[in-house]
């Protein structure tokens, strides 16, 4: 039989009325013939109290022990959505990550899935099975030892099994109804994408459209998992939610798929450094290793031999690039006139495969928020986005224009 | 190095505080220069809000999947504990019934130790690991599943650890100060023993003094593991609490070692059924089928090839009792005249291992009984205990003046 996953993150397993719910949308995918592997989160808050109790317990937390603490939220949704299931007469049963196994790397609390054999679970399928519940998140190391694969977890479980037992696709149920052209609440024309890109879905993500943990799309990229995000908290149809796929399964597409934006940004700039080779070396290595995560850099050539080094990062992360940068000019390894500091900035992209084939895009762009008075402090671009610094204040306005002028209100 | 079991019930872990306290009550005992090994059981409410959530979802739940849900409160316990050591400097790891391996047989929610293999921890105390906290409560099937061991049987895993580790002693630290010659509530004379026997402890323990799970209590006694009761919420010594130990260490003991009473019993009579083999086992068959706990049986011949069978049984199960003793009676399984049921009776019972040798206390019991004007309804004796079922308005005087008779105020 054709098998599919499906997930249930943690406001849909939230108490047991919402697994009963969940359950019944199980039940449904069964009725038509499919053997369902369920992927379940730990009940909504379960995973803060515990990380709570465990950095109460020991702020440098042996992580081997963080993962034992953690993963026990995810076991008790796996039993008890099992025993839903059961009082629905489908044939179901539990699995944690170790009794699959889902053989993960030992970097605990950050582990990566090695391989899940599929033999244990297709055998009880073969026996009249139709429902294998795993706890999500979690695995086991090479040395026997409970691992868990970072916030959001679940998601990569999710795709990992569906890549592993070839299913025909991996939905993903979630509180939000799918992937939109731009948060609904910066623009009321946003409007609900019924396909998306695994590449522009990777960008969206990582630019704040927290719908799938990034690394659980990349996993889907490179296996082809056809995802679909759909709301736990709707009626269902075949087509609800937006489908997350090769970028072939979609025939027409506008050329920008999304707008994105990210508000809690800095920009910072190095004025007067050398400009010789290494140096953007010696400042990122450092700004690195104190922890600071450095997002769009620019450099411009400001006079003979020196050059002005601009990026950007998170807010709450100034202070700690600041007090690295003077370290390093204290120590005599970087010399510079001034450090400039902007806080109230905000990155503002557009993300399209379309974009590829045709060009035009950065120029309208541009004359979209100049049009609107705006000025653009930095730019960065990919293949398949555009992004660029501005003001905060401007930052709705940004957006509003940018979805108005590539049209995203209507589909392809 | 020596192995010492310490085992912390619930309200010993019940917040990250009680579990610091716990583990400095550890850490002494790492200091003298033992091994330790700590089970440790759910934070106090944990395991009863799984089973909750459990029942509710499915009445006639899988016991399977009960036992995935219910087990993962102790493995939350475990891995906070060895944080807590760790932060105190003491090596430590935490370890979950599947990892020992705890091997159980399959009855799920109630299943059997069967062997702990003692290599896997004995290697990592080998390397300089000093405390293995272990999950209480849970196993491991043969079919690789989780199973239980039943309410209370943190208190066999520990039992069970300190046997297969040839442990010096294993101390159940809990939330009474000891075993006592009765209830403090109901004498005030109550004195805490500092030992007693194992067979003293299983008569106590099954008449309701609930210090320590029955099953824990008879394999200790089967691999003479030394247990030690004591209270988690005071200063320790190497004295305090009770030892429960064979009787070959104790030199010397009251005859009497302690009054056992239990409130919540009713007596029923059978009036007038015919006196012919088999007829016992049809009435305490149809009564064990019903799940009808019989406590006390007696027999009274009362006219020419007629008998009264009388028995005693829990309050909760009268109406139970009289329901299937009808029905049997209607189907012409059991002819009888009356069922008379009496609601208001106590049982209370002397328990010592010094009667074996000493005549005379049953009459001494009888006589104090009497003294007080107490009416007895029925007797029954075994090697080292006398029980008698009486009024229970009567029940603490009954407590009172026998503890008083046999001097249990004082140590021998």
């Amino acid at each position: 039989m054709p098998v599919l996953v499906m997930k249930f993150g943690g406001t849909s397993v939230a108490n047991l009325d919402r697994i009963r719910r969940a359950a019944k949308r199980v039940g449904v995918e069964v009725a038509k013939g499919y053997d369902v592997i369920v992927i379940v989160s730990a009940m909504s808050g379960k995973t803060n109290e515990l990380v709570g109790w465990v950095n109460e317990t020991s702020p440098l937390f042996d992580a081997r022990e963080y993962d034992a603490v953690v993963s026990s939220g995810e076991n008790v949704t796996a039993g008890l959505m099992a025993l839903t299931l059961q009082e629905m007469d489908v044939p179901a049963r539990s699995w944690q990550g170790w009794q699959v196994p889902v053989k993960t790397t030992s970097a605990h609390s950050a582990a990566r899935i090695e391989e899940i054999p599929p033999e244990n679970i297709t055998a009880k399928f073969n026996e009249g099975m139709r429902v294998a519940v795993v706890a999500g998140f979690q695995g086991v190391s090479p040395e026997g030892r409970i691992t868990t694969l970072g916030r959001g977890g679940s998601d990569t479980t999710a795709v990992a099994f569906a890549a592993a037992f070839g299913a025909e696709r991996c939905d993903i149920y979630t509180d939000v109804d799918g992937v939109y052209t731009t948060d609904p609440r910066v623009s009321d024309k946003a409007r609900k994408l019924d396909k998306i890109a695994f590449e522009e879905m990777l960008e969206l993500a990582s630019l704040g459209a927290k719908v799938l943990q990034t690394r659980s799309v990349e996993l889907a990229m490179r296996y082809k998992v056809r995802l679909r995000v759909l709301s736990s908290f709707e009626e269902q149809s075949d087509e609800a939610g937006t489908l997350v796929c090769d970028e072939e399964e979609i025939m027409e597409s506008n050329v920008v798929a999304g707008v994105a934006f990210s508000r809690d940004e800095a920009k910072m700039t190095l004025i007067s450094v050398a400009d010789r080779p290494g140096i953007a070396s010696i400042i990122f290595g450092c700004l690195s290793e104190a922890g600071v995560n450095v997002d769009m850099i620019v450099q411009n050539i400001s006079e003979e031999g020196r050059t002005d080094m601009t990026f950007s990062l998170p807010t709450d992360q100034v202070s700690r690039a600041e007090k690295a940068l003077g370290e390093l000019k204290t120590s005599g390894g970087l010399n510079f006139a001034e450090l400039d500091t902007e806080l109230d900035v905000a990155k503002v992209s557009v993300v399209g495969i379309g974009m590829r084939s045709q060009s035009g895009v950065a120029a309208k762009m541009f004359k979209v928020l100049s049009d609107e008075g705006i000025n653009i402090k930095v730019i960065t671009t990919s293949e398949i986005k555009i992004s660029v610094l501005i003001d905060r204040k401007y930052m709705e306005l940004a957006v509003q224009a940018l979805h108005d002028a590539f049209e995203l209100e209507k589909a392809a």
